[in-house]
C-alpha cells in the first residue's frame, strides 16, 4: 500500500510527551470530514470546515492537543491557518490541501510561535504511520491509545482516534481518522461516511450534539477494487471499534453499556429511544452500582417525544425479561448477577411495533467521574 | 379563608412516618392540573389525568409516597381507582371529584389493602391543613419540607411540593400543589397555571421532559377578587418558590445555580439555550468544583438547535465577563471567588440579538449524588 507518512513533536501543550502529530498522504487522497454541529465551534473546525467543503481531496493533515484553540475569536483561525501555512511550506505543498485540528482545554490562546516550530520538527523527521503512536499524540484525557485494522481481502481499512468517552462524545472533544486502501469517488464515500458517522460516533453516550472541537475523517487512498456495501461494512467495523474505545474510556467508567431498541416503526424513533435510555444519568448510575433498575430504563424510553405503549413495550437486562406491561421482578436476581460479572452490559427494549433496531452504547458513571471533572480544567 | 382539610395515615410503603395524605376542599373548587409528558405514565397518572380532563373542579386529593404505582399494568390504574372510590366513600363526596397521586419506587404494585386502610385512617382524623406536615407526608428522598405562603392585600397564595430536584426535575417525581383564594374561572386558571409552570417548574434542571409520576395542580378557593395580572404573579412567585427549594435540595447538592440568558430574539431560544447550560453535567461539575468554567457554557450554550455567533455572545459568572468573543481570563480570580462564597451562583449568557431572557434553575453536582443513586433504589 501506498506510504502514509507521520511526524510528531512536543510543543508544549500538554505536561508532557509529544502534542503535534503531521499526516502526510502519498498524494492528494479523496477525503470527507464531518465537523461537530455545535455552534461554538473551535478556530481550527471554523477554518478546517470552510477549506474542507470546497474540496474532495487532501494531501496532509496536522493536529494539535492540549489547546483545543476554541473561544479564542478571529484569532483563532488566523492560528488555524497558519498551521495550515506551516504545514504546507513544510511539506512543499499546497496551503489548501491540509486540514487543521485540535483538542484540549478551550479558552486559552495557542502559543502559536510552539506550534509553528514543533510543526517544522515533526515534518523535517517523517516516518510511516504508526497507529498507535499517533493516537498517543493526539490524547489529552485518554488512559490508553484508540486504533484498529481490518483486512477483508485486498481491502484494508484503519484508523485511530482520541476521546475519553463522557456523559456526551459531545463534550469531550472526539477526533477520529479512518483510511481506506479502496478506489472510490467523493460523493459515494461522503454518503458511506455519513451513514457510518450516525451508526457509530453519534451513536456513543448522548445527547446528539458534539463538543466544540469534534471531527471524523475517512480517507481513500485509492488502490484497490471494493464494492460499496464492502466498503461502507469494513469502514462502519473499524469506525465502531474506535467509538467503543472511547466508550470503555469513559472518566470513571467501569461498565460499558450496550442499549438496543429493537421493532420501532422508525429508525429514528428507535435512535432516540436508545439515546434516551443511554443518555440517562439514572440508569448509568444504577449500572455502576449493579442495580437492574428496570423503572429508570422505562422512565428514560418514556420521555422522548415518540410515544410509546407502556402496555406493550419489554425491558430486559442481560437478556432477562424484567418488563412486559406488568413488572417481573422474579428475574431480578439473574439481571443483577449479569450487571456483576460483565464489562459490557445490555439493556435492550422491545418495542413490538414495527421492523426497526438501533443500538447506542454508553458508560457507567461512578465517583471517578465527578473527581475528574470537578478537579480539572477541560 | 374557607378551611382545606388534612388527614395523614401510615400504610407502610415508606421505612418510617406517615405515607398517606388526604385533603379536602370546602366545596367544589376550579382546579387545573398538568401531568408528566412522559409515555410512561404510572397508573395514578392515567387515572387522574383521564379524570382531570373531564372536569373544571375538584374535591379532594389523595397522594401516597413511597411507592410510585407506575409499571404495573392495568392493576396499577385499577389501585389507583380504588384509592379514589375509597377516599370519596370516607368523604361522602363523588369518586370523580378525587385526584390520585403517587410518588416512589417504579416497578412495584401497591399494596392495596394497607393503602385503603390507611385513607380509612387519615378520613377519620382531619383537621385543618398544615403545609409543613402535608410537605412531609408525601416526600420521599426529600432532605426538607417544601412549602410557601404569599399575602397581596387580600389575596392569598399557598402551597406545598415534594421532589429531590434532581438532575432533571424529570426524573424524580415531583409534585406540587399551590392553592389560592381567588375567585377565577377555569379558562383564566388554565392559562395562568401553564404559563407559570413552564416558568417555574418546567424550568428547573434540564432536559424538559419529566419523570414518571410528575404533577402540579393549583385550585382556586373563589372567595376573593383578584386581577389575572395579581393572580399569576402569586402563583408564580409562590411555585418559583417552590421549584427553587426543589433544585436545593439537589441530591449531593452545595450550590444553586441560576442560568439567565438574556436578549435573544424568542423566549423559547432564550429557553432551550439556558436548559443547555443548566443540564450540562460539566458545568455542574466545573461548579462542584468551584472553576469558573466558562469554556463548558459555551460548549452548552453551543450545543442545541439553536444557531449562536461565537463572536458575538458574552459569558459571565458571578457578574464577572469571562468572554465576549475572546477569552476574559483575567477575570478567573474573581469568579472563582464567587462561586466559592455563594450557595446560589449565577451564570449569565448575553446574545447581544433581541429582548427575550429566560431563567433556568439548576444544582452542582457531586459524589453524594452518585453514592445516593448508584447505592439506592428509586
Amino acid at each position: 500500500m501506498a506510504e502514509i507518512l507521520m511526524g510528531t513533536a512536543r510543543a508544549g501543550l500538554k505536561t508532557k510527551g509529544n502534542d503535534v502529530l503531521v499526516l502526510l498522504l502519498p498524494y492528494p487522497c479523496v477525503a470527507s470530514f464531518v465537523f461537530t454541529s455545535n455552534y461554538f465551534k473551535a478556530g481550527s473546525v471554523l477554518y478546517s470546515e470552510s477549506v474542507a467543503k470546497e474540496r474532495e481531496t487532501i494531501r496532509a493533515i496536522v493536529v494539535n492537543s492540549g489547546n483545543a484553540n476554541c473561544g479564542t475569536g478571529e484569532e483563532g483561525v488566523k492560528h488555524a491557518e497558519m498551521m495550515a501555512q506551516k504545514t504546507a511550506q513544510e511539506l512543499g505543498i499546497k496551503t489548501e490541501e491540509v486540514l487543521v485540528f485540535s483538542t484540549g482545554v478551550i479558552g486559552r490562546y495557542l502559543p502559536i510561535n510552539d506550534v509553528l516550530g514543533a510543526i517544522e520538527n515533526a515534518c523535517t523527521n517523517l516516518r510511516p504511520l504508526d497507529l498507535k503512536e499517533a493516537s498517543m499524540t493526539i490524547s489529552t484525557t485518554d488512559r490508553f491509545p484508540k486504533y484498529d485494522f481490518a483486512k477483508r481481502g485486498e481491502l484494508e481499512t484503519f484508523g485511530f482516534a482520541k476521546g475519553a468517552g463522557m456523559i456526551h462524545p459531545s463534550m469531550a472533544t472526539m477526533l477520529a481518522f479512518v483510511f481506506t486502501n479502496a478506489k472510490t469517488d467523493y460523493l459515494t464515500l461522503r454518503r458511506i461516511h455519513e451513514s457510518v458517522t450516525q451508526r457509530t460516533f453519534n451513536s456513543i453516550t448522548v445527547d446528539g450534539c458534539m463538543s466544540t472541537n469534534d471531527a471524523f475523517g475517512v480517507v481513500a487512498l485509492g488502490e484497490t477494487e471494493a464494492s460499496a456495501e464492502d466498503l461502507e461494512f469494513e469502514l462502519a467495523k473499524v469506525s465502531e471499534t474506535l467509538a467503543k474505545q472511547i466508550v470503555a474510556d469513559g472518566e470513571g467508567a467501569t461498565r460499558v453499556i450496550r442499549v438496543s431498541v429493537r421493532s420501532a416503526i422508525t429508525p429514528i424513533k428507535a435512535r432516540e429511544i436508545a439515546r434516551a435510555v443511554a443518555n440517562s444519568l439514572l440508569v448509568k448510575t444504577a449500572v455502576f452500582g449493579k442495580d437492574p433498575n428496570w423503572g429508570r430504563v422505562a422512565a428514560a424510553v418514556g420521555s422522548t417525544e415518540f410515544p410509546v405503549d407502556p402496555f406493550r413495550l419489554e425491558i430486559y437486562i442481560g437478556g432477562y425479561l424484567l418488563y412486559d406491561g406488568k413488572p417481573r421482578n422474579e428475574n431480578l436476581p439473574k439481571a443483577r448477577e449479569h450487571l456483576l460479572k460483565n464489562t459490557e452490559v445490555d439493556i435492550t427494549v422491545e418495542l413490538n411495533e414495527g421492523d426497526y433496531e438501533w443500538t447506542f452504547y454508553s458508560s457507567d458513571i461512578g465517583y471517578d467521574y465527578i473527581r475528574l471533572n470537578a478537579e480539572y480544567t477541560t
